[in-house]
């Protein structure tokens, strides 16, 4: 006896999803049995919706309904800035702290010679074209600090250099919270070189 | 900025799974998005089916999609002996051992009185009656060794002492490639009372 055949293809489809196991694809697929039935419409008709209706937004490559996303229409944000992030869900999460009132630029991956993507596999084209037409003023590149991160950064910051546009980087040091025992010796150093001088404004 | 509505409902639909987090809920949905269109069909599709087709086997109330569960159905299997499990899918698991040719019966719950879960409310009384019908010779306990589990075969044993059925319950001890160091207390207990002892049989 196995699972029914129902079941035994929703756990097929759940173990296709990254991270889970087929004990964990067992669980989640038995959890559906008890959901209810709108939330069963939900689920399914979603993922249907998900591949008919996302596409890349035509002007930043962001993940879109539409032909151009929501940031790239609001007229209401800077489009001087533009922070340049690897995939689409980081932009959500800058997005989740709210202060951020510039326009996102996704590359969709970064240079990583040793897995054969080169600065043509990934979105620098468009962003170098928005650079003249948009008028951007400053470009924040909000790269993970991987070997391919920096790779990917350098890259874009010496292909900008003969542009009027300022290049910045997010900071890298040690995150609020963070026990300083247990911080990698290469944050440790990055903090060390970045840091900061207090200004005592003792006039004030 | 937020996700796209049919992403964000994607996501709302895997947070309402076990153990899954909004950051995974998040990583997976956006997973989906990478699927081919005949995976996304079949996921799709097996969310619905399940919630459609499954339902209990009439006699041992395990999952299935007919009245009857193949086990049940089959003829080759020696139903004089019932595993009595918590769960559905804890007859899925022994299915894989693949050495048990006996029959299953779920309780589809344990009894917890701190819960407000009785004996009523779990599947008893269609055990008892199996018992008389099926002409049962051997009834084997095998839940989990938590309280409401031993509370459980404890109930059931007593039930059935009545009758002329041989109750018995799964051993519990030490796991095969466990280390003695890591075991907890309980474990160790119950290993060292339930001991057996080493037949040299040197005649042989």
């Amino acid at each position: 006896m196995n699972y029914p055949k129902s079941i035994k293809n929703l756990i097929e489809c759940f173990r296709k999803l990254p991270g889970i196991g087929e004990k964990t694809a067992e669980r989640l697929a038995l959890a559906v049995l008890n959901f209810d039935d709108n939330v069963i419409d939900m689920f399914s008709n979603s993922i249907k919706d998900v591949n008919l209706k996302i596409k890349r937004c035509s002007v930043c490559n962001n993940l879109t309904e539409d032909d151009v996303c929501s940031v790239c229409r609001d007229e209401s944000r800077d489009g001087s800035v533009l922070c340049v992030v690897e995939e689409a869900k980081n932009s959500f999460l800058f997005e989740k702290i709210g202060s951020f009132r510039g326009k996102y630029h996704v590359l969709n991956g970064l240079i990583s010679p040793l897995d054969g993507i080169g600065p043509d596999d990934i979105n620098v084209d468009m962003l170098v074209s928005r650079i003249d037409k948009e008028n951007v003023k400053e470009v924040i590149l909000a790269l993970k600090p991987s070997i391919e991160g920096e790779t990917t950064s350098l890259y874009i910051s010496k292909l900008l250099s003969s542009k009027n546009v300022k290049v910045s980087k997010i900071a890298h040091g040690i995150p609020l919270g963070a026990d300083i025992d247990y911080i990698d010796m290469l944050t440790l150093e990055m903090a060390l070189e970045d840091r900061k001088e207090i200004i005592n404004d003792v006039k004030n």
